[in-house]
C-alpha cells in the first residue's frame, strides 16, 4: 500500500536498535482516518473470501481490526492478554512470547466469540518474527474455525515471521514490508500486488 | 442513543454482582458498524466545539476512540496501563484505582502527544465509579490542554462516577445512561438530548 509506505517514510522514526517507532499514527497516537484508509485496503484484498469475523490481540492491534471489520462489514473479536497460568474455563488460549518484554503471555478468547463455523481472518498492526500471529493461528485451530488469512499493517520482512508462516501455505499479506532499513531510512520489499 | 438503549437491551446479558457484560458488541467482541454509529453520534455531540484529539485508555476504549476520532476528522491518542511505579521520563501520568481487579496501576501518555495547544474530548466504553476519567483528566490538566468534556458509550449512572464530574462542571455524555437494573433487566435514566 503506497500510502502507507509513504505516511512509514514521512513519520516513521527509526531508533537505535533498528526500531521503528510508528507510535504517532499506528501506535499510541491513531490516524483515525488513515486506518479507515487501511482498513479499506485490507477489505479489498480479502473481500471476496467469505471472511465472517476479524481476530485481533489487544491493545494496538484492535484500531487496524475495527477499521478491517467495518470494511469487510464483520465482527472484530480480539484476543486479552493474561500473565500465564491465570486463565482457566470457556476459553480458547495459547502462550505466547513477548520479545519485546521478555516474557510470555496468554492469548485468552472466550468461546463463544469463536466457532466451527467461522471464517476468520486474523488483523495485526505488527508482524516481526511472528509469534502472537501463530499464537492467534492456534486459537483459531483450537475453535474449529476456517483460517483465510492474516493480514498486518507493517511487516518487517527482515526478522522472518511473516515468511515462515507463508512457507506453511498460510495467507500472510502486509499492507507495507520492510525489507531492510539503509542509512537510516526504510527499504520497502517491492509489492507483486 | 436510542440504538445503544435497545442493543443493550437486545444483546447486553445480566451476570450476578449487576454487572452487564456486552462483550458480544462493545467488549472483546466488536460490532464494527455499530461502533461507527456510535461515533458519529459522538461526532454530532461534540463536532462543533473544535476538538483536535481524542484521549481514551487501553484496551477497550481503544474502539469507541477510533470511531469517534473518525467522526471528529481528528486523531485519537491512547493511554497504556503500567505496574504503578513502574514508569519515568517523558510521560504525563495518572495513579488509577481499579474496582474489576482491585488494584492501582499507572496510565501513561507520552508529552509527545499531548500539548497545551490541544482541545481533547475523551472518549471510553464504560463509565462507572469514574476512576479511569479522573485519571484522563488529570493528564489532559498537566498537558495544559483544555478539556473539552468527556463521552462515554455506556454510564452506570447509580455508581454516581458521572454525577460526581458533571458537578465539577466537566461536561460528561454518554450515549446511554443506566438508571438500574429492575427485575433481571436494565432501566435507563430519561435522556434529556
Amino acid at each position: 500500500m503506497k500510502a502507507l509506505e509513504e505516511k512509514i517514510k514521512r513519520e516513521g522514526c527509526l531508533m537505535p536498535g533498528d526500531i521503528l517507532n510508528v507510535g504517532s499514527f499506528l501506535n499510541q497516537q491513531l490516524d483515525c482516518a488513515f486506518l479507515f484508509e487501511m482498513g479499506k485496503e485490507i477489505g479489498r484484498i480479502f473481500g471476496k473470501d467469505g471472511v465472517n469475523k476479524v481476530l485481533t490481540i489487544e491493545a494496538s492491534g484492535i484500531a487496524v481490526a475495527v477499521a478491517a471489520g467495518y470494511a469487510l462489514g464483520v465482527p472484530a473479536v480480539f484476543a486479552k492478554k493474561h500473565r500465564s497460568g491465570n486463565v482457566s474455563g470457556g476459553v480458547y488460549k495459547a502462550s505466547i512470547h513477548s520479545y519485546t518484554h521478555g516474557n510470555d503471555y496468554e492469548a485468552v478468547v472466550p468461546k463463544d466469540f469463536l466457532c466451527g463455523d467461522d471464517r476468520v481472518l486474523i488483523v495485526d498492526d505488527f508482524l516481526a518474527n511472528g509469534a502472537a500471529l501463530r499464537g492467534l493461528i492456534d486459537i483459531v485451530g483450537q475453535s474449529g474455525a476456517y483460517l483465510v488469512g492474516a493480514a498486518t499493517a507493517i511487516e518487517k520482512g527482515f526478522q522472518g515471521g511473516g515468511d515462515a508462516l507463508r512457507a506453511l501455505g498460510i495467507r500472510v499479506d502486509s499492507l507495507a514490508i520492510i525489507d531492510r532499513f539503509e542509512d537510516g531510512g526504510v527499504v520497502f520489499r517491492k509489492s507483486e500486488m
